[in-house]
């Protein structure tokens, strides 16, 4: 099998920022999921939030956005990219998308969504990575005192387009 | 059951920065970690790096502790807090240690360990869950030209000690 | 009158971050509030928010929450300060604190409120001012499309306490 | 009347960052003022800077200049914008743009101007609002130990132009 | 000789961030040197880096290359710029660049460059001659331990092309 | 001869932000400098900043003031430090402290002298070497256009005192 080099490394194996000046400026879009699995009070605390007891989800959406503007700054060989819309959402689900993995009672699970479009000559996928991650740290920042064994699972990738390498659905 | 409220909203439900002025300055200690799924060629692109061939877990790394230093950038609600010392690992994973959620053939995972220290009024439980998200996303980002579908699972606290709530140990 | 010099100059006029080395460390608190004005249609579209047509003052506070954290970036010569408590309010004025300056109709006020806490050899004053400051603009950027006249007005001090220059009260 | 409703929510009244990708790149210019009121000994001081006593303005010019590059930082929905030249200066009012709000003996008002420039899908308001913000929160912090009851006044637009909503001058 | 006056002030000598509006976007490159002076124990340190004792340069590299991000922000009047592409090199120079300014025995001398490359309306010389700062004091803080007295080079400007002022090679 | 090594490394060669726990909390200060060499006419025009035609040095000081808050930000394993006073002063240098590299004719050396202080558990020598490089750079940009051979020379600790390793002084 011929080895693919990650495009990080030059061939010497040094890291760099790739040079992306000749690639084409066109619409990219990509969206990435994170799942906070918590316990019964965890979820019942975010869901009174509706009924103005605090509401964990507007914080977390907030730091999900401009999180966006900071996936440069904590990737270290990121282009800062031009973000030109972010749409972040919360879901509730049913049945847990990961089994618990260590045999304990069934948690809840809250899946949060973010939507990150650029019109740039690289795409977005770190930026909509690094949204989904920091909504599911900032419910867990906010929640830590009532169940601090809450867990992140399962952050990636759903959906890309845009660019050369087209598109990418889970 | 009486409700317990996050400690992140006054009693009217409105966001704070949680005041704590009148907490004891102790020493403190937390640690997270991330599991990273991959393919097998993104994992042995990663092992190669042992042979200079670019060396994935070292940009991680730096990540990882830099990472510690925006948590308070990221999380609109955390306090900014002096990091006395920051140490990030990494380790394959023989067995999964979260199985694969959607039937796949078995994946490789590499777990990220950051440990961070403080001393302080409040703990780095938040630094230490960034530090590990934000090196699992480093990965991710040099890899996902290799492995697009790469998944983080399973970024959690492993341990805490210091300050009023004292230890926590998984 | 003999001539009162800026603590940021030294004795030959050129800028400085001035030495607190020898400061005490003592608890200080400083609030701080801005006023701004508005058409009755901005108004009624941050009272909605509270009906959850979009929380125009959730998004302001949270802003001016992580604001205090920018204040040593914003303002050249203000040393970072380990801040240890924020909250901001808001509260609608039946009666302009400031008439309309160019003899229009009245306008709705809304007063944003900011209170910084901290133990440092230096106090938090600039904090809770910036705090407010960016609680405004965030108004003003979220309703601008509505009403791109709406003013800030009589940002200031309400009170500080703490330190050697002690108690300020308006 | 039928509601406007800001363009910083969605349908269901959750905050985003404004999907921009469709709108043209176009030039676009705003100009921000905001007034500072303060007593004749803070006045003084800076009006000496022109001898070289400590060159308030000089510090403040620059915190405003550089202020323009934090205002997607620091207002959580704004999108980071490529800007292009800034401009600050500054006037002496002979007579007060805002009355004193609480009968008090007049004051010293000094009016720090903001202009700033982009060729982008979207405006510069917010970004000449936070430089004019930004140079005032300077002023009161280099002279505070001199005057602490200096006030920041009438923040607001006073132009702009570009774009779809075209041309606003107060 | 007719006086030249740098553009980042007015006619009236205030600062500005240069209007840079009506200039072309056109690619353009620049690189930029420093060179790190060090004792023979610090640079059999950094040499050993190869076999896994330490990677000095790797941690150099990866800070220069976040460091061109930083430099809107550390150098008050430059225009924040799209980075496109960055890499790093070292390279042990057999004979000094720059004599010993004290007569003291010979040191070693390594090099680092940066090259930075961009497609917009001005040039990238700050982010090659900070990215080639940023590494030497990189190198220096990972090794002050073992050898405090090193020293930083003549950090300089060796190529730049593109834009209005054409191509500068030393 | 017995190997040193760096304390920015583990035993297994790993970088890691140093744990600094256990240090004491003392005083310390440092001092370091930059000079930077230019042609009569770049020298000329600092100068004139004395007669008001733009201010060279004005900000090149509140860059270096400001950069020493940027140090752990740009220095990857550096601990962020409460830096409680900065002083920034200029020196033009009669005779060259560095000899010219290249034989070209002389040229005027402008010392750029940076002095931090803190209380805390380790030193400022970054934050002081940061300090000097960043208004060693800033002049750079001010003046590039004017002679873009300008080159940062002899970048150096002069000064630390304080904390366990105690006095250096060249």
């Amino acid at each position: 099998m011929a080895m693919q080099r990650s495009t990080h490394f030059d061939e010497s194996g040094q890291a760099q920022m790739v040079d992306v000046t000749a690639k084409s400026i066109t619409a990219r879009t990509a969206t990435a999921t994170a799942v906070v699995s918590m316990n019964a009070q965890a979820a019942q605390s975010i869901r009174q939030g509706d009924s103005r007891k605090g509401d964990v989800l507007a914080v977390a959406r907030l730091a999900a956005i401009t999180g966006t503007k900071w996936t440069s700054t904590l990737i270290p060989l990121c282009h800062a990219i031009p973000i030109e819309g972010v749409e972040v959402g919360f879901q509730w689900l049913d049945e847990p998308a990961a089994p618990s993995t260590e045999g304990t009672t069934p948690t809840s699970l809250l899946r949060c969504t973010a939507t990150v479009k650029t019109t740039y000559k690289t795409g977005v996928e770190m930026e909509a990575m690094t949204a989904a991650s920091v909504a599911a740290l900032t419910i867990y920042d906010m929640l830590k005192s009532v169940d601090r064994s809450m867990e992140i699972r399962q952050t990636r990738l759903e959906h890309k387009d845009g660019g050369k390498s087209g598109l990418f659905q889970r």
